[in-house]
């Protein structure tokens, strides 16, 4: 050949040669490669999947959950209660909508039950024992759902058995204050059986300020300035309005703790420990009763005595006396006294919570749980059961597309069908117990939906800080229910709000206290934690919660007629739910913002300085420490989002993720602390602990300088608000140095 | 062209299109694959550099360190305390030996320190205040380094300042059962002085068991027969032997607790709370003072009353009497006492962590941290300048590969040297208060060297389970010093074995009191930890300890000529611990065997079913749950290692190798209860917490059922066996539950 065609040739071989080298290198992937672990491992949110799950989030399937799950009373360990246990199971084990595995979990613990041979009673009585009047012992069944043998009595639980009669006194809302107050006015309340409304402190705490000063039975009532914006004639409350009849009645647990009450700190299996009986704290010491406000009505509208101050005053229709005892010349004669009867009896029962799994493909051993409980009062349409059919459908929907292959999460999800909580969030916190290593070690977050409708109005959010960014995100991205056309984000903010530092205008994020079943998780285990719902517009009502709470009137048609009609709702709530729980399962890096700690702690330390500084000066108590403490914090916290960021720019090795994101998961766990306050059962968390005193800042701080504040206090009194102190400077101190980067000394 | 020159030239194209193809697939990496991190993510133990740093451990350097680290007294805090952490400083900052960084970690703690101008004395006195013998203040200056400013008089730390004075009694160790004996003799303590050996019990029980039967001072002394193996003549101790100079006295914390005693759970820093003097607990409760035997001899075999029982005689050369006073005719007028002249002051003083770190590669958030004490009594070559010198040949062969860019270690490694270990294990115990978060979520073991060679017959290690089987791969690589031509374990068996029901004959592993700094890591954070040195022959010496421990004949030349000629032996320690080290550094599956737990739990139970099972019965305790909770851990630990196995023999995605190691490295923590047994300060584990009980088996429950044995307990003694062993079956079973698959419910 001529050598220019020898060239041609060649350059063509050569060329040809290097095309293949080129789709060979680019066009083929390795086999030897580890690519398919390489790309699990990056596996991030998919939006599409988002997209997808937020369209099939189905109102009316809502709205058939909640039908099925609310048709008859389910109070926790009942038949019904167990029959929805296997309802969970099946939905769970469904071969085509279900998850990949599901098992009850079993405890022993003791309940409180009101004697169904001898139902509790109020009468009153005259001096030789002559009743004058026995008030009514049940609900009126308005609707046909308000009576049956499945409806239990209203009761105080844990309150104990007992037939205390005496001469009736009124007593607000049975706080400390109140009955030292009462005393002021030179009333003498030994004896007498007190009549409180609820409100202001938790149910049992009435009982144990009562038996303080004497007094031997309670009374609690709702009064419908309280509940019902003062609303009182049934044309004006259920079923002709979202308004509590005047014969319902609110029942709960007077229990002042939460847990199984004879196992703190273990798992209540059959054989575990147990205290006995007598060495119980938390349990109301003295008979107690809740009415409903028509049988208070006649009561407190008949007292004699001082009027009771303004602030004492309610929507009854009368003036608000003291007593004790009647008006002369009244209703009842003047000497008659009241009898309360409590029946109830304390029984050892099972109880279990059904749990389920989707396994995570790329971090099987992070968990995102997500849990409600199952147990109500009586027919519990809205506590908790909107709560569990969103729950059911967010599974369903989420079960279908991993039963199709469509798709399988990054971490683990669990969801959580908790018993027992009505009674002290009780399933919840013996889950917590058994599992506490591998739920330390593990839970990325815990978000809990219980009542998921209050009303339509607007989002409610808690949480710790945290959370705030991952349900901002998904907020903005779903529309609120109704035709404003807005975000659900963008409609929140319209009625509750606050002004951030850092991003100025903002929904404001509740705190989370023990209300519902993240509060093992948030304070004893210190996992990241979040309460979602829809709620009302607080300047069209006063009511101090949704009106049928805890009574035999929260039925599927009070929900269907007066809170959330065509359940839109629910379907936002479950969006929101559902769209939080895929960002924290499947996003690459965890989408919790740990810079958002710094607001509260800056907070909290603002708070100290302005109300604490002075007297703690005087004391030779420095809140320097604190100062560097927070600072060091918010550093570390802004140095890790860098951090963050870079990494995500790169194209970050899957351990470069997993340790960020373990420094993210972890930071909650730095800030408790089991020695902190060994008084407060179960509290660790040296942020988010219980706050009596005034100030709104570091609670173990706050509540050691309000005892020392008191009369008398000594410089031992003193010596704890230093030790309180320096336990928040070194919890805030690890928690900086959890957040710095991981190889630094 | 011809068709077939053109079939030829396609022919000849899509050949080498293919080569091409084959080329660019195999030959060139991809440069968007994410090899370098793939590579780094898998990156395993390399035994070549293993190989290496076995190879470059040096004896003469470490003679070298030996040298200069106890060239001088350095008690914590001492300038020349001081003058060491600079020089720790320098050598991990040295650019071509040391590390990535070294910083130190200052906290300010309360010491006790003997009086310069007013030294402690102990005399012989008449009733009217003559002095008939002063005892010697200080130990013999026998080679010119016993005397000068900064040898430390022998004292008791911490033991209150006091002029006791009082008739002598004997009372043999200063156990419990010891004054029992005295007083069951008809002998009134009250008032008394007594005279007391070391041995049996802690150095401060000693006197706080004697102040509760009115003891009002307290001398202890070390006996021949316990150290020496009964020689006590000056030409058989030392410099002309091993053995303790007659002179020589056993300095001591006399500290009940561990930790800084003003800030416990708290990091001493300046600002941290701190307790009251008043309110300290632990602290000896009556002026002590330790003596040697040769004055003790002149007190103890001049005592009159009852001949001591044969189990308190002693290698004196007398027999012991019982007192109290004097015998008549002899030394010492009979009517004379013993006064004890403390003069002991507390100080708060500065003392320093230093750490040093190498930054891990792959994992540097998991940290594999070796650590010992720097501060000793007086020169302290042996304790605990000895394992120091190991520690920084350790450091220095790895920081010398280091710096050349020779190697660095999958995962980071902490080097430290702590602070006023003598006193109470203070710098280790405020560094884990201080980092409690970071060190229990990251930390993967702890590796203690204190004493690295009591001797130079045969290893000595002390760990929980899980360090057992990386311990005895590194001994079965090296060879034991001397001509035996064994291998490290193959002459440690010879020594201290065991059958284990697994593997037949092992060495046996000790377990981790709190006798060095490893007791915060083990007790208070749940961390993976061991102890390793070179110790006796118990068949040729029963000394409690090496002879001149604590004393001012703690030297250089101790050493060099009576414990290590050569320093083979620590040498030896070296290549253990840096094998080790770093084969829990760098090996990709950690070499922790979480299935050498079972073996204990197994022995634990067996022991509880033969010694208290009859007892619990009769109780209505039943042992079954424990039964079940042993077998479900090894059940889960041994399918663990099955899973790890198979993991092993594929291609393990570097999630999944991080998710198992996870398991393992958490093991511990699972054990962890804080609220467990609130009284044993820092004890949290519930397996290893002190077991006071006659049963080996686990402690809560030992003590407890011991406890409960005694004449006039109740049943909230027996109420409190049933919380213990629930407290045990809740960790096992939480335990277990870690080691499950990560993914199952």
């Amino acid at each position: 050949m001529h050598w220019a065609k020898i060239l041609g040739v060649a350059i063509g071989a050569a060329a040809l040669l290097g095309l293949g080298i080129i789709l060979g290198h680019f066009a083929i992937p390795k086999a030897t490669d580890p690519l398919p672990s390489s790309t699990s491992d990056s596996q991030d949110l998919d939006l599409a999947i988002l997209d997808s799950v937020m369209g099939q989030l189905d109102a009316s399937r809502i709205r058939e959950n909640l039908r099925e799950l609310s048709k008859e009373p389910h109070v926790a360990t009942s038949p019904r209660d167990n029959a929805l246990v296997q309802l969970l199971l099946e939905r769970w084990r469904d071969t085509a909508t279900g998850l990949d595995s599901a098992k009850t979990y079993e405890y022993t613990v003791l309940l409180s039950f009101p004697s169904t041979e001898q139902p509790n009673s109020v009468e009153v009585v005259g001096p030789n024992g002559t009743v004058f009047h026995s008030f009514q012992p049940f609900e009126k069944n308005l609707t046909g759902e308000q009576a049956g043998p499945d409806v239990l009595q209203p009761y105080a639980a844990y309150a104990p058995p007992g037939t205390p009669k005496g001469l009736l006194v009124y007593a607000n809302r049975g706080s400390e204050q109140d009955f030292k107050d009462l005393e002021a006015q030179g009333i003498n309340l030994e004896g007498t059986i007190a009549l409180t409304r609820y409100g202001g402190v938790g149910r049992g705490a009435k009982a144990i300020n009562a038996a303080k000063h004497g007094v031997v039975g309670v009374l609690v009532y709702t009064d419908p300035g309280d509940i019902n914006d003062g609303k009182s004639l049934p044309n004006e409350t259920f079923p002709n309005s979202w308004g509590l009849p005047p014969s319902g009645v609110e029942r709960g647990s007077y229990y002042e703790y939460f847990g199984d009450p004879l196992t703190p700190y273990l798992p209540a299996h059959p054989s575990s420990f147990r205290l006995d009986l007598h060495n119980i704290s938390g349990f109301p010491p003295i008979p107690s009763q809740p009415i409903g406000f028509e049988d208070a009505k006649d009561l407190l509208c008949h007292l004699t005595g001082a009027t009771a101050p303004d602030s004492w005053q309610g929507a009854l229709g009368c003036q608000y006396k003291l007593g004790p005892g009647f008006e002369p010349n009244g209703r009842f004669p003047a000497d008659s006294e009241v009898k309360v009867s409590v029946h109830n009896r304390l029984e050892l029962k099972n109880s279990s919570n059904v749990l389920g799994i989707i396994q995570g493909a790329v971090e099987p051993d992070r968990y995102v749980i997500y849990g409600n409980h199952r147990d109500s009062w009586v027919h519990g349409a809205v506590d908790p059961s909107s709560g569990t059919a969103v729950l059911l459908e967010i599974s369903r929907v989420l079960g279908t597309l991993l039963k199709k292959g469509t798709w399988r999460p990054r971490r683990s999800i669990i969801f959580a069908s908790w018993g027992a909580e009505e009674f002290g969030l009780i399933g919840s916190t013996e889950f917590t117990e058994e599992f506490l290593s591998k739920l330390q070690e593990r839970a990325v977050t815990y978000i809990n939906v219980d009542i998921s409708v209050f009303s339509n109005v607007t989002l409610r959010a808690q949480g710790t800080p945290p959370v705030q960014s991952v349900i901002f995100s998904a907020t903005k991205e779903i529309s609120a229910p109704g035709s404003s056309g807005l975000s659900i984000y963008d409609n929140w903010i319209r009625y509750t709000n606050r002004s951030s530092p850092v991003y100025g205008v903002v929904p404001s994020l509740g705190t989370l206290g023990a209300g519902s079943d993240y509060a093992s998780f948030i304070h004893f285990l210190g996992i990241t934690s979040m309460d979602l719902a829809y709620t009302y517009d607080r300047s069209k009502t006063s009511a101090r919660i949704y009106p049928t709470y805890h009574t035999a009137f929260d039925t599927f048609d009070y929900v269907e007629k007066f809170l959330d009609p065509g359940f839109s709702s629910h379907q936002a709530v479950a969006r929101t739910a559902g769209s939080v729980l895929l960002r924290l399962s499947d996003s690459l890096f965890l989408p919790l913002n740990v810079s958002d700690y710094s607001e509260t702690l800056n907070s909290f330390l603002q708070v100290a300085q302005k109300n604490l500084s002075t007297e703690l000066e005087k004391q030779n108590i420095s809140l320097g420490p604190l100062v560097t403490a927070v600072e060091k914090f918010k550093m570390a916290a802004a140095a890790l989002g860098q951090r963050i960021l870079t990494l995500q720019e790169s194209r970050p090795d899957p351990l470069q993720v997993r340790m960020v994101n373990d420094q993210l998961m972890l930071l909650e766990r730095a800030f408790l602390n089991p020695r902190a306050f060994p008084e407060e059962r179960y509290y660790s968390h040296v942020l988010w602990a219980p706050n009596t005193g005034s100030s709104a800042t570091f609670p173990g701080l706050a509540n050691a300088y309000a005892r020392a504040q008191k009369v008398n206090s000594g410089p031992e009194a003193w010596a704890e608000v230093q030790r309180q102190l320096s336990i928040v400077v070194m919890a805030l101190e690890g928690a900086a140095a959890t957040l710095g980067p991981v190889a630094d000394l």
